[in-house]
């Protein structure tokens, strides 16, 4: 019953010049998996060096967040240790919109779920066109101030939204966001490849990517149809099993089938060729040691998703 | 005894582009109705999508405020859910002027009666003239920076006085209002019509109007004089019985006449008809479906009002 | 052992418009009278419509703020009443100077002091020419915002440093003071009456004066001597018993029996008429009820003064 | 057992125009000495008129705050007297950087072990080159605005970086630095007596020296070798030892037997001479009696540097 969805979450962050490897809830806590499985995870990935964590207000209604909380209260981990630089991530996705009370409540609600008194990054997710760029912005830097987050990010929004919202940060002298969280894999590269390297020289705009495997596709799983026990085959997910369907599924499926064939020679799987090729990105900006620690960890997490892939097949 | 108050504080907003269907509890709450009446109206309306509550720290001194707070902790309402965009509304409408102490302690007076951390809106009652604008608009931005309202907005201001405020609020960078209240019927139309939608366009200051049936003379109570059971009979409303008696007053029961004809021809109230035409006002700014959402809760509530109409006359 | 300090204290406010009487507690609280009498003397002020009460720290090395205190708690004074405009007045009077860790431990101490979690007015005595003014200016924002205070004000600051103090809140986006503090009497008029008034008018900084009998000397008491019960002949006043009787003091001795023949003529004390004619300046700029009511209460002040200053004499 | 770090740790702070004699905690408490041994060496530093104590969270791994606190709690000291102008001094070192994260979690945990509400200042230790100069002074704002700190200050900053903290702080409405940290003796002039005086002219940023007495070498301790009751033969500071016998520590221990001559002509220890002139140093900026105060107390400690000194040879 364990549908490789670890392995989705994996996500390279670029902020202020740190990676960060980061496991995420989506889809998995409070929902598709226990409690136990949700709190074995969580502990691999923590003593493996994993330093973020993702999680959302609408992930399985909130249960998400109280299993993250549950877990992190339960282990006494902290997130402020002077060794490890480890952030809390809380994305504020809501389909409520951004209005001041939205984002305000919203950000509440989760951190009463986490049993949290603030997170690292507060995310805005998607931009609200009901909403004034001037009220998601001050609601921003209000919690910020309040002290239940430290920074303010964005996810999924364009390059010229988020220009705009640092333009309405110099404007009002609020404060700015830190980070964009963009998705970034083989088949969708031109935002973290050429528009946020852009963002980031200009107003210093990190990223952090999402959907290594592209939904799960790049580990070859949906080549031969959709299996019982994948993702794409549960209530709910008939947009992805039409995803898989589609031509441009099967084209991508087609470049897979390539991508496995040269992970083979390499001696590797296609998902550790995905995720290596995703921390790769811009080395060249960042210090090489984090990116070995955390391909020493990915391996070892490599390894787990294999035995686990394994007991599924 | 139901002095058909209820409709009278029907009010219909424009905010960040939503309706919101609001009841007020001027005249009404903790003086001319029991706290069983005023709980089975506020039940009634908020279990048919009122999703908006407006009322002041001087509506019967208080009492207003102690009888909506009990009602709401009882119910153990809530008015942050991720469904309805509920919205509770506060006026600081106070005689006392508008100095930072008389905002401040009037709200925090309100907050305690009301035994909420909170309202959505913190609305200053008429200009004044003693208190410099810098003074009104850092005061407010202040209670929003405590947490003690999320928004605030104006009441009975022209439309140079709310110019004035948002300069001032640009000028020291504080926060603008977002919401003028304004009288809106058929003879109050000039500053809903004309003066608020410029400034909707300029400045993005919404617009939530009260007394959609003019004080109750358009539902025709008053056309053949002042009915025992009227609130115009009850002692303290002398200004309203001399206003319908005024020459004035005479003119407008006139046209009323003609709008009763026109309504029993659509068959419908003409009660029905005012409130259905100040929800359409300016429609084509709003979504769709969220004013037949909320004509379909007006509908409801026309019958329980003819329903109690009928018990008074 | 009542020294007439009570008239001392008698103090005329123009603060946006309004007048306030009040009474201070200084070199009386917590030293020269027992608390049983300072609690008699606080009872007859306030329900004689004196709302306005003056402290600070270093009066009687802080007992005068705990005396205070004391009474206001016994009492249940509320300062924040929908009907009468209470102010709460403290000065931060220090020794200390006005860094920013004097004016926030300052107000810390007198607050726990007088058992209130806020005054209404904080007031920065002397400027500090060793602390920069953007440091003072930021420092009583902070308490403000903090919510310990509602307003700040300066006391015997000249024209050109509260002119400076209200650029630096310009300049900085701060709040600027709104109040000043003057000594005010036949021998000292040239800062109220001329200087403030220009600064009203170009930056909206209001008046409080006080000391209106110049220290008791035109009550008449000193004029043939120094009165074993009088202030002057208490240990520590020294100052006082050499003001009365140098050059300038016997000068003003002088012009204060001339006085005493024109009170006589108008049937009234010269007490009586100084403390009027401070309340009747700039009259024309005050609304006329707000003095006669004022003027109503200072009568039966008048005659408390007189039956005290008789047992005394 | 005493390794005479006594006086290493005395400071001179020029700060608003102020002199602050001061004791820091550097590589003795919670480590190299016991907590009793260290209570008595605070006590003789508070009792003599040592105003201002230095710690950081670096210092023995978070122990010298603990055992700080536990002593100003034992003996009830308190920092915001009207009489004494005490600071208690907290620096932010952390091999961590300087992100917003740091700082505060920082600050927050410095507080819980010195079981203190705030500290008169925080110190960013070094600049971090990966923290965005923006985030530093948001940073320090926000801890000053949430009342965990009176004032910030830098330590070992350049002249250009305290600079740029200073543009980004007028840039942005954020408060500026107090107050540099730095290295200051014989041997190290330059920064203290040429660039920071021109800082502090142009921006008011004053001056906190520290290592008098150029980490012991001034006390002829190290002319001879290196004796085994003094820091250089402790384990881990290796550093010092190197120091010593450098070429450069050669030619400093040379000119150090010259200053010996004179501080013998003059009848004090070369320790004695080398604080005197630290003290003195753009004495003509400072009142003369503070020196007096300063050096009057300084005797004493010079003597009871010299008593122990004795039991150490």
């Amino acid at each position: 019953m364990i549908h490789l969805v670890f392995f989705h979450s994996f996500e390279k962050v670029w902020f202020h010049r740190s990676v960060f490897l980061s496991t995420g809830t989506w889809v998995t806590f409070g929902s598709q998996i226990s409690d136990e499985m949700a709190e074995s995870v969580m502990t691999i990935a923590y003593e493996n060096g994993v330093n973020l964590f993702d999680t959302a207000e609408v992930y399985a209604s909130g249960r998400a967040e109280i299993t993250l909380g549950n877990i992190i209260k339960k282990k006494g981990w902290r997130f402020s240790d002077s060794l490890t630089f480890a952030f809390m991530i809380l994305r504020a996705e809501t389909e409520r919109g951004l209005s001041r009370k939205h984002i305000i409540e919203g950000l509440r609600g989760s951190l009463s779920r986490l049993q949290l008194d603030y997170v690292d990054i507060v995310f805005a997710n998607r931009n609200d066109v009901n909403s004034p760029m001037e009220e998601v912005v001050r609601a921003m830097t209000f919690v910020i101030n309040q002290g239940m987050a430290m920074y303010w990010g964005t996810s999924r929004w364009s390059a010229m939204e988020i220009m705009e919202a640092y333009s309405v940060a110099r404007q009002f002298n609020l404060i700015p966001p830190v980070c964009e969280q963009a998705e970034y894999h083989y088949f969708q590269r031109d935002k973290v490849e050429v528009q946020l390297p852009e963002l980031y020289h200009k107003i210093g705009v990190g990223a952090m990517t999402w959907s290594p495997l592209a939904c799960g596709l790049i580990t070859g799983k949906y080549s031969d149809g959709v299996p019982d026990c994948s993702r794409a085959a549960i209530k709910g997910y008939q947009w992805l099993k039409e995803r898989v369907f589609s031509e441009e599924g099967r084209r991508q499926l087609a470049k897979i089938k390539e991508l496995h064939l040269v992970a083979d020679r390499l001696g590797c799987t296609a998902a550790q060729l995905a995720i290596g090729e995703c921390l790769c990105t811009r080395a060249n900006d960042l210090v090489t040691y984090i990116i070995l620690f955390v391909l020493h960890n990915l391996l070892k997490l490599c390894r787990l998703e294999q035995a686990r892939h394994r007991k599924c097949l």
